[in-house]
C-alpha cells in the first residue's frame, strides 16, 4: 500500500514512445527575502527571471534527460509586485518539442501566507536545447499529450515558435550582421 | 472551465473548523550547483538541512498564516548522496498541530534527471512556533485529517512530541543549567 | 585640469530639459563563477537574464532618479554559450521615455580575455516604470537625443512598445482572465 | 620566543598514536546578516543548522585528514532567537571515534556585542563519515582523551549511538521499505 | 565546575576600566569553496579581504560594544596561495584605541586538513570606527595590556598609525583635490 | 557603419609591441543591497574590498590575456559612507608592467542615483601576477603610455613598488620568520 509522499512521482523508466507533460511538470516555491528585494521591498525582476529560467530548466532536463541551455525567453510581463516576505510560486511544463528543442510554459505565482491571497502574476515561454555529454544537441523524446488542454498549448506553441523565428532573425541582422 | 496550472491551489477563503494537509503541502526541487557540494561533488548536509528548514517552514505558514520559527528538528540521516547536476525535491506537510506549535513531516528525494532514478533519502521532523505581528506565540488553526495515513501520522505525531520533550530535559538541564 | 577617472561621469545637476542618452549609459563586467554555470560548464540562461535585469535597472534609475520596477522584457535569446572563466559584459541605455516610464536596451557581450575575443550573445528591451518614495508611479524627464543612431532607436522603441501592448493583452486575457 | 597568534595550532606531525580532542576543536563566529533572517529579524533555523554542520565537519576533517560527509544529526533545538546583527558563535570537538566515523559535538551561542550577553541556544550531535579519494569510507585515527569531561563525553557517546540506531532503523523501516 | 566549552568567553560585565586584548579576540575557519576560487583553484583575493573585514569587525564590535565600520586598510599581501577544499584560518586582535577608532590586526592562515599544514599567508592592519546608534563617531573603552608581545603591539600601532595619515594625506590631495 | 554600442571595445587582435591602457580599462556598478550593509546601512569595507579587487583583476587579465593572482593591495581607505540603495561605481586600469606583475589602481565612486550626486570613496594600488595554464607566472606584454597622465602613474608606479616591497620585507620578517 503506497503511503509516502512520492507516489505520485515519474516512473524512472525508459520511455520509447515519450513522456505525458505530467511527468517532467515542475513545482517551486521561495520565500522573497531582502537581498531579493528593491528599497520598496517589491522582489526584483532580475530575481525572477532567474527563478523562472530555473524551473524552466529543470522541466526540460526531466523531460528530456539531458542537459539543457536556454535558448530564448518570449516576451514577459510582471502584472503584480511580490514583496519581501511573501512567497514566489511556480510551475513549469513542457507544452511541445522540436527535434533537439523544447518549449516550456512556466506560470509565476505571488502567494500571501497570511491571507491565503493567490495571484498569478507572470506566464513565460522558454525554449531549451538539450545537450549530449559533449555539448552536441542531442534528439528529445515525444511528448504525450493526455488532456484538451495540452493539446491546445502544443498547436499555440507551432504559432510562437514562428514568431520567434521571425523576431529572432530580424533582431540578429541588426545587432549581429550590420557592423563594418 | 478550469485551465492553468493553479487549480490544485489552496482556497483563500478563511478556515474556522481548520485547514486540510494538502492546503499547506509543499513541493520544492532545486538543481545542486557546485558551491553545495564537497571536494568529491557530493552535496553538503547543512545544506540538506537548510533547505528541510526552509520547506518545512513554508508548510507551517500556509497552515498557521503566520511567521513561524524553528523550535526543533528530530533525529535526521543522509541515508544516499546527492550529487551536483543531480536534483535536490523535498516535501513537507503538517502532521499535528499544538496550540501555538505545528509538527511539520520533511521528505528529501533524490532525483537523477539522466536516468529518472528517484531516492529517497532523508525524512526529518521539525516543530515550528507560529508568531503573531508583535512575535508573541499565536494560536494555530485545527488540522482536518483525510485520509488513514494522515490519521496514522497525527497519532504518531503525540507519541514523537513526548519523545522530543524528554531528551529535550535532559539536554538543557546538561547545557544550559550544569554549568558552575 | 581633470585628471581622476571620472572625468566623464554624469553632471549632478537638475535636469528640467531632460537628460542626454550618455548620461544615464551602464557598463558593466562580471567574471563567471562556477555556481552561474550547468554541468558542462555554460552560464545559466537565467543568471543573464538577472545581470540584464541589474543593468538595465540602473540606467532607468540614472536617468528617472527614481526607484523602479521591471515591468516587461521583450523576447530575448542566448546566441552564443558564455562559459566559466570568460568575463560577461553588459551595456544598457535608455532609448525612449513613456511618461511615468522607460525602455532601456541591454546588450550582452562574452568576452573571452585569453584570445580577447568579443561576441555579442544578447540584445535585450526591458520597460521600466519610475516609482516616487510611496511606491506611486513617477513622471520621468525627457530624453534628449544627440545622434542619428539615438534617433533610430527612439522612433523604434514607439512599434515595439504597440506590439508589446498588443502581446501583453493576448496574454493577459488567456492567463488572468480566462478562469472559470 | 613564541610571539605570532599561532603558537596553539596544531602540531603537523602524523599521529599514529591519534590525536586529541583539543588538535581537532573548532571556533567560529559570523554575524547575523539580512538574508539570514525572518521578517521579524530572527535567524532562521536552517541558516543555523547549516553553520552547525559546517563547524562539526571541519573538526571532523582535522582529526580524520580526510574529506567527510555528513551521516546524522541527533535532536537539535533552538532555545534562544538570535537577531539580525547579533554574533553567532560555533564550537565544534570529536567526542568518539568509530573506525571510519566520528561522533561530532556542536554547541551554538548567541553572542550580543553591544550588551556582552553570550547564551547557548543549541547543541548538536552529528555524525561524520571520513572517505578516502576514491569516496570509499576511510579508518579514522584514534582519539586521545585528556580530561574527565572529554572522556564523561566519550562514554556517552557510546549510548547516542546505540539510541541513533534504534531511530534510524525504524525510521528507515518506515519511510523506505513499506512501499509496495 | 566550568564543564562546557564557553569557559573561556569573555565576561559580560560593563568595563569601567577598560577591555583585555584576549576579550574582544576572534577565531575563524572557512572552508573554501568553488565559486571563492580563480580557475586554476585559488582562493580569490578579494575573498581573503572580505573575510579580514569581517574578522577584524568583530574584534572591534566586541572591545567596543559599537557597530562599526572599517576607516582603513594597511598594505596588505598574500604570500602563499589557498586552494579550493582547503581551509582559511583568520585571527583578529585589537592592539591600539584612538578615543573613537581602533587598530585590529589580523592574521591569515591557510590549512591544509589532509596534511595538518599550517602557514601563515597574510598579516592585516585595519582601522574601525565606532559608531553610537545614531551613526556618530562614540568613544572606546581603554584597552588593558597584559604580555610583553601585546605591549609591543600597542607601541608600534602608533607608528603606523603617524604613517597612514601621512600616505592618506597625500592620497586625499592627489585624488580628491586636485580636480579642477 | 558602426551602430552597436561596442565600437569602443578593445581590438581582439595580438599585441607584439604591448596593449594600451584604454584597452584594459575597466568600468563596473553595483547596487547596494541589504546583505552588503551593517545594521546602521553602511556597505561593509570588505564588501568593498571585494568589488575592489574584481575590478582590478579584470584590468590585470584583459591586459594580459592570463589568469591572474593577487600579490598585494596597497593602504587603502573609505573616505565617504555608501549606503544600501546607492551604487557604488568602479574604474580600473594597469599603471605599469613589471616583467610577470602588474599594479592596477581602481578609484571607488559612490553614486546617488537620487540626486546624482558622485564622489570618490576610495582609491586603491593593486599588484597582480600572470599565470599560465600550469600556474608559473607568465610573461605580460608592455603597456602603451599614450597621455601625460598616464606617464605621470607609470613614474609613480615606480616609487610605490620600491615602498612595497620595504614594507612587505620588514612584515614577512616579523610575522613569519621570527618563529622560535
Amino acid at each position: 500500500m503506497p503511503e509516502t509522499g512520492c507516489r505520485e512521482f515519474p516512473d524512472p523508466m525508459p520511455a520509447p514512445n515519450g513522456r505525458t507533460v505530467a511527468e517532467s511538470r515542475v513545482d517551486m516555491v521561495e520565500l522573497v527575502l531582502p537581498n531579493d528585494a528593491n528599497p520598496l521591498g517589491n522582489i526584483l525582476g532580475g530575481r525572477v527571471m532567474h527563478l523562472i529560467d530555473v524551473a524552466g530548466a529543470i522541466a526540460a532536463k526531466r523531460h528530456s534527460r539531458h542537459v539543457v541551455v536556454t535558448a530564448s525567453v518570449d516576451y514577459l510581463d510582471f502584472v503584480h509586485p511580490i514583496r519581501v516576505g511573501q512567497l514566489i510560486r511556480l510551475q513549469a511544463f513542457v507544452t511541445r518539442v522540436f527535434h533537439t528543442s523544447m518549449e516550456v510554459e512556466v506560470h509565476v505565482f505571488r502567494e500571501d501566507f497570511k491571507t491565503g491571497d493567490l495571484k498569478q502574476t507572470s506566464a513565460a515561454f522558454l525554449t531549451y536545447v538539450a545537450l549530449d555529454d559533449e555539448g552536441r544537441p542531442a534528439a528529445v523524446p515525444p511528448l504525450i499529450l493526455k488532456t484538451p488542454e495540452e493539446r491546445r498549448r502544443h498547436r499555440e506553441a507551432l504559432k510562437r515558435r514562428r514568431n520567434r523565428l521571425a523576431i529572432a532573425a530580424g533582431a540578429h541582422r541588426r545587432y549581429f550582421e550590420e557592423k563594418p
